[in-house]
């Protein structure tokens, strides 16, 4: 039996040698080159070719090499096996860390002072509003928008929470479906995504939503996407910032990646693209938390962080 | 009876404009109008000329207008007065945002990545550290340092801090004095300076200092100082950054404020300079803080947050 690595956009080298230094008894063969399609009992895949993972007839798992999974079921041929989850524990605190920075740059008109030291301009703020008159909205209340919203509020921001399906949260202000969905926004000063993405979440960030953004806030308002690319309309986002309406989108995800040389988000002054690293896992640990699942397989374990095809997450 | 604001590089007239507000039943006087020392029974200052608050028979205190108070202690002329600080609460969490924010740009090397963006660059780092990986060191663990450090721990950073006198922290690893400085140091990957001016940590960040930082870290050194300019040495920062053993400084605080226009600072690639706004009362809070110690002196109870001559802080 054999581990198949089905990748686009990664070095598939780099990974074949640390999956055989983790399960030395299991042959690792990588689409692409000649293997034997009936010996392949695993795949691990990011954004294979749709439909190359067809004809496997002894396939027993399907593994994501990041925390999305919305490409997997992007594939209308994908094989009907379980497919999982990497659940790095990592991954919150590396998002936290993301969003808490991202947050502060915008409270602390970070991208202000970066723009004025090349003009040698010194020009301060002196009513540089404290986190707390600052309204953070996060949409996403899964384990990365708790963990976040928790940091976020410590720190001293305003913060409250968003999700599809109604929530409680002990000191977090929460809002639920698209009826709680204009108040949640008119008292967002900066909105922050962490969707999964969904038929329910494509295209949610476009022009109605950042049209309902809060109008009175001391600063902002502006927009964190964190979560998919597919969540944002990016002409929508674009035609706010020009408006006006909109006054900055740090943007970690796109709508198509790496994002095209010929985007205007490249160069928008009131724009910031970070290359999809937000909460991006060590490989080592991902193909550890993967070994360890395969070789739980082998005993005779269930798989662990199974995805519900119907929600996608 | 009178109060005197003495202040250079702020506009005066917004400062008349609050404690005439704040305290109608007391006659504001400016230095350089013509006024009636004998009248004047206290004074608030930003950086007077030194040697200007002579000559006033009837003075009971001085306040500072700014968190420091290194300025006062500098006028060789001070007349012997009780001197008391602003003791804003705010200030605080202000300034931990401004420590949290800048530790995180440089974990999460934003640096590199608004570098990137004008060049359309879609790089990530794929061994990007986790919080915990990157140790930082906070010297000064008074109420502003350690509010600093319980936060760059809860976001996950390895948190250690340094004091003059010994001190001992729950949870925080604690270095002190001249002997415990070089072991603090050789664990530092990113040096956050909070000391207040005093003869004793004049020009401390040095040289010496800077060699002493963290060779074996995952990033950096790094160095923020939010401290006051005094405590660094300009051209030993300079020559760190160029012979690659400081790989990033930022600076809120300088030898000289505002910056010189010919300063290297401003246009150093590794340098963030910020115009002395890391914790900043909003002048409306400091206004009404010293109205109500002005009240409590008026209504015969004591004055509060005297600074220590001695000790300057």
């Amino acid at each position: 039996m054999s581990l198949l690595l089905a990748m686009q956009g990664w070095h598939v080298e780099d990974w074949r040698a640390r999956f055989e230094a983790l399960l030395p008894e299991m042959p690792v063969v990588v689409l692409g080159e000649p293997f034997d399609r009936r010996a392949v009992h695993y795949v691990a895949s990011w954004k294979h070719p749709p439909g190359s993972l067809g004809g496997l007839p002894n396939l027993a798992a399907i593994f994501s090499l990041g925390a999305g999974v919305d490409f997997l079921f992007a594939d209308e041929a994908l094989p009907d096996v379980p497919v999982a989850r990497v659940v790095d524990p990592d991954l919150t605190t590396r998002m936290s860390e993301y969003v808490v920075l991202h947050c502060l740059m915008y409270l602390r008109q970070q991208h202000r002072y970066m723009r004025q030291q090349p003009a040698k301009l010194w020009d301060d703020d002196r009513h540089q509003p404290a986190a707390r008159s600052l309204r953070v909205g996060i949409m996403g209340l899964g384990e990365l928008g708790l963990d976040a919203a928790r940091k976020l509020q410590l720190i001293g921001f305003d913060v409250a929470g968003w999700s599809r399906s109604p929530k409680t949260v002990e000191g977090l202000p929460t809002f639920a479906g698209e009826e709680g969905m204009a108040a949640f926004l008119a008292r967002t000063d900066i909105l922050v995504s962490l969707l999964p993405l969904t038929p329910q979440t494509r295209g949610i960030i476009g022009a109605e939503l950042l049209a309902g953004l809060a109008k009175d806030g001391r600063l902002g308002p502006f927009l964190i996407n964190a979560g998919r690319g597919g969540l944002q309309v990016e002409p929508d986002i674009l035609a706010a910032l020009d408006a006006g309406t909109l006054k900055g989108a740090t943007l970690d995800v796109f709508e198509t990646e790496p994002l095209p040389q010929d985007s205007p988000l490249w160069t928008h002054p009131l724009v910031t693209v970070t290359p999809h690293n937000a909460a991006m896992s060590e490989p080592e640990a991902v193909a550890a938390l993967i070994a360890a699942q395969i070789r739980r397989l082998e005993a005779g374990e269930p798989l662990q962080h199974i995805v519900d095809p119907t929600r996608g997450y």
